[in-house]
C-alpha cells in the first residue's frame, strides 16, 4: 500500500481557511514525515491553502526529497528558508527560541517593504495541532504498519517468555525483549523497555536495573516494536511462581477492567467515558488512588499522540484511530499489575492488534 | 564519584544576576537532570539567584524526588506551577504554545494583584542557553562515566568485528553492535546506529538497510554506548577485501585530516580553527565539496551539545570539554569514508576516550 501524501497535504490545506492563514509553516520532524515522506532531523514545509507546498532540508537529506512528489529546496536554516508574513506555525512545536528569531527575520523584511500577509502584524500566527488531528485518523496503509509492529511485538514476547527466570535482572529481560524485536525486523523498541519485578512494579514508569528476579514476583514488561516509524505499545505482568491470593485478585481486577475499556471503544464514544469504564471498576475495588495515570493513547508516527484517555479529557473517538489501553494497579513497596493492549476504532467494534493472552501467566 | 547537585545549581544562581532575572525556570528535561539529578520526561525546577531551588514533576514521578537534596512538589502542570512573574525561562526549549498558556496565567495572576516581578511587563523571560553553557565543561565523575561510555564503544566494535562479512546486510550489523552494547552495560544506544556499504557511504547520515555487504565495500558504522545517561560517539569505515588504490587515498586523506582536527583540539583553540585544520587538509586535495558537514560537537548528557566544532562557529574551547573529532569525504554514488573518535579537552594536549585503531582495517 502506498501513501499518498498529497492527499495528506490537501486535507490540511482545506483546514487553514479557518484558521485564517494563507499557508502553515511545519516544523515537527514527524509532521514533515507524514505530509511529505522525508525522514529528516531538520526539516520544514510550507503548505498553502491551494493545496501547493515546498519542503527545505539541509545538505544531509536533500538527495532523499529527490523521490518525493514534492518540490524541495536546500537551506541550512529550514524555518527560516520558508517563514513568509502571516504564515501560521506549530505552536507546540517551535521553541520559542525559533519563534522570536524568524519573527525579527520578517520584521526586517517588512521593514524594507516586503509586502505583508495577515497575522499578527505580519509576523507568524501560532496555531495549534493542526496536523495532530489529522494524523489522529489512520488511513489503511498505516493501520497495517501498526499491526505489522504489534505483531512483531507479540512475537518477541512469545520468544523471550521461555527465558524468562529468577536470578535474571531486569535489564537482562529488557535485553532480550528488545534484541528480539529487532532480529524479528523492528527498526527498533518504540521506546525505553519497562522491565519492574516485584516492589519496583509500584512504579509505573520504572527504568530497568540490576534486581535480579525473584520466585513469588510479579513482574511488568512495557515494550514494542517501531516499524517503518510506526509504534506498538503492549504491557503483560507475569508471575514467577504460584501467585499469591492477592497478586492473583489484583491481575484479576486489572483484567476485568482493561476488557471493560476495550469494550467502550467505540466510534462515537467520548474519550473520559471510555476511561470511565475502566477505571470505575478499579475504583468500586477500593484502589481508585492506586491508578494514577490516564487509560491510554493514540499511538502511530508517535509512541504518544492523540487522542489521550483519560478521567479529563475531552473528545469523541472517530473511526480508524489507533489506541492503547493500559490500567494499572500500583500497591507501594508491594508492587502491581498493568495490562496494555494496542487495538484500532472500528465501526462494529475494535480491531485487537496485540494478540498475546492476556490471562495470567505463570511461569 | 558522586555528582555535587547544589554546586551546580550555585553556578546557574551566579549567572543570572547578568540576565537580570530573579530565577530561571528550567524546562528542559536533560537540564532539569543535570541540575537536580531527576531523570523525568516532565519536570521542571525554577532555580533562584541566591541559589535555591523548587522541583516539580507528576505523580509518576513524585517518588523518585525523595533521594534528591531539593524540594520537590507535586504537579500535572509542572512549568504552570512553577512560573512566576519576571522569571527568566529557556527559550530553545520552551514551545511557544507553554510560553504563551504560562504567561496568560501570570497575567491574570497579576490582574489580580500579584506582586510583579522584573521582565517584560511581569511576563517570562527569554534566556538563552545558560545551562547548556554550564554542561559544557564537564565535571571528573561526568568524564569517567564518558570514558566508560566510550570503552563499552570500543569493545563492542571489537566484538563484533570478526562477524562481519559479505552477505550480511546494513541492518544486521547495525543491530550486532546494538545488541553489544547493550550486552556490555550500556543504557542503550546513544542514537541510531549508521551502517552505511558501498555506495551508501556516500550519504553522511544514512539510515541501515536491507543492503548486503560486498567485497570491495567501504562499509562507514557511526554508533555509541550511552552509559548512566552520557554519551559516546564514534565512528570508523573498514573495507571488505583488499581496498582498491581510490579507497586507500580517501582512507589516508580523512586518517591526516581527523589527527590534524585531534591535534588542534586545546584549550583556549577557537572552534572555527579547530575545523580549518581538518578541513584544510581535505580541501587542499580537492575534496572541500565532498566534506560538507561540521568537524564535531561536544558529548555529555546529549549526543549532540555544545560546543560545536565548524567552519562559522565561534566561541573557545576550554578545559574538560568532551567533544568529537569527525571529518569524513562522500563521493556521490561511489563511496565514503568517516573516522571519529570522542576526546576530552585537556591542559597539555586531549585526552583520547576512543582506542580503537585509526589503521585501515581490512576484513
Amino acid at each position: 500500500m502506498t501513501i499518498d501524501y498529497p492527499a495528506r497535504r490537501a486535507r490540511l490545506a482545506a483546514a487553514l481557511p479557518a484558521h485564517e492563514v494563507p499557508a502553515l509553516l511545519v516544523t515537527s520532524p514527524v509532521n514533515v514525515r507524514y505530509l511529505t515522506g522525508l525522514v529528516s532531523s531538520n526539516a520544514a514545509v510550507l503548505v498553502r491553502a491551494d493545496g501547493s507546498a515546498l519542503l527545505a532540508t539541509d545538505n544531509r537529506y536533500i538527495d532523499m526529497t529527490r523521490a518525493l512528489d514534492v518540490t524541495a529546496v536546500e537551506a541550512p536554516d529550514v524555518a527560516g528558508r520558508l517563514a513568509e508574513p502571516g504564515a501560521g506555525i506549530e505552536a507546540a512545536a517551535m521553541s520559542v527560541a525559533t519563534f522570536r528569531r524568524l519573527n525579527a527575520g520578517l520584521n526586517a523584511g517588512l521593514n524594507a517593504g516586503l509586502n505583508a500577509g495577515g497575522g499578527e502584524g505580519g509576523g507568524l500566527v501560532p496555531l495549534g495541532p493542526l496536523v495532530e488531528e489529522l494524523r489522529a485518523v489512520k488511513d489503511e496503509a498505516e493501520l497495517e504498519l501498526i499491526r505489522t509492529a504489534c505483531a512483531l511485538t507479540d512475537q518477541a514476547f512469545a520468544d523471550v517468555l521461555p527465558l524468562i527466570a529468577p536470578g535474571l535482572t531486569e535489564r537482562a529481560v529488557a535485553r532480550l525483549l528488545d534484541n528480539r524485536m529487532t532480529e524479528l525486523g523492528a527498526d527498533k523498541p518504540a521506546f525505553d523497555t519497562i522491565v519492574a519485578a516485584g516492589e519496583n512494579g509500584a512504579i509505573p514508569h520504572h527504568a530497568p536495573t540490576d534486581r535480579e528476579l525473584r520466585a513469588g514476583d510479579l513482574v511488568t514488561m512495557d515494550f514494542g516494536a517501531r516499524y517503518h516509524g510506526y509504534h506498538a505499545d503492549m504491557t503483560r505482568t507475569v508471575c514467577l511462581g504460584e501467585p499469591a491470593d492477592w497478586q492473583r485478585d489484583l491481575y484479576d481486577l486489572v483484567r476485568r477492567a482493561q476488557r471493560a475499556g476495550r469494550h467502550a471503544l467505540t466510534p462515537g464514544a467520548e474519550a473520559k467515558d471510555v476511561d470511565a469504564a475502566a477505571r470505575g471498576l478499579i475504583a468500586a475495588a477500593g484502589h481508585g488512588d492506586h491508578f494514577r495515570h490516564g487509560l491510554g493513547h493514540g499511538v502511530g508516527l508517535e509512541i504518544h499522540e492523540d487522542p489521550f484517555l483519560g478521567p479529563s479529557r475531552t473528545g469523541r473517538l472517530e473511526d480508524r484511530v489507533p489506541i492503547t489501553v493500559e490500567p494499572g494497579i500500583y500497591l507501594p513497596e508491594r508492587g502491581g499489575v498493568r495490562i496494555e493492549d494496542t487495538l484500532v476504532t472500528r465501526e462494529g467494534g475494535p480491531e485487537l492488534f496485540t494478540k498475546t493472552t492476556k490471562e495470567l501467566l505463570v511461569l
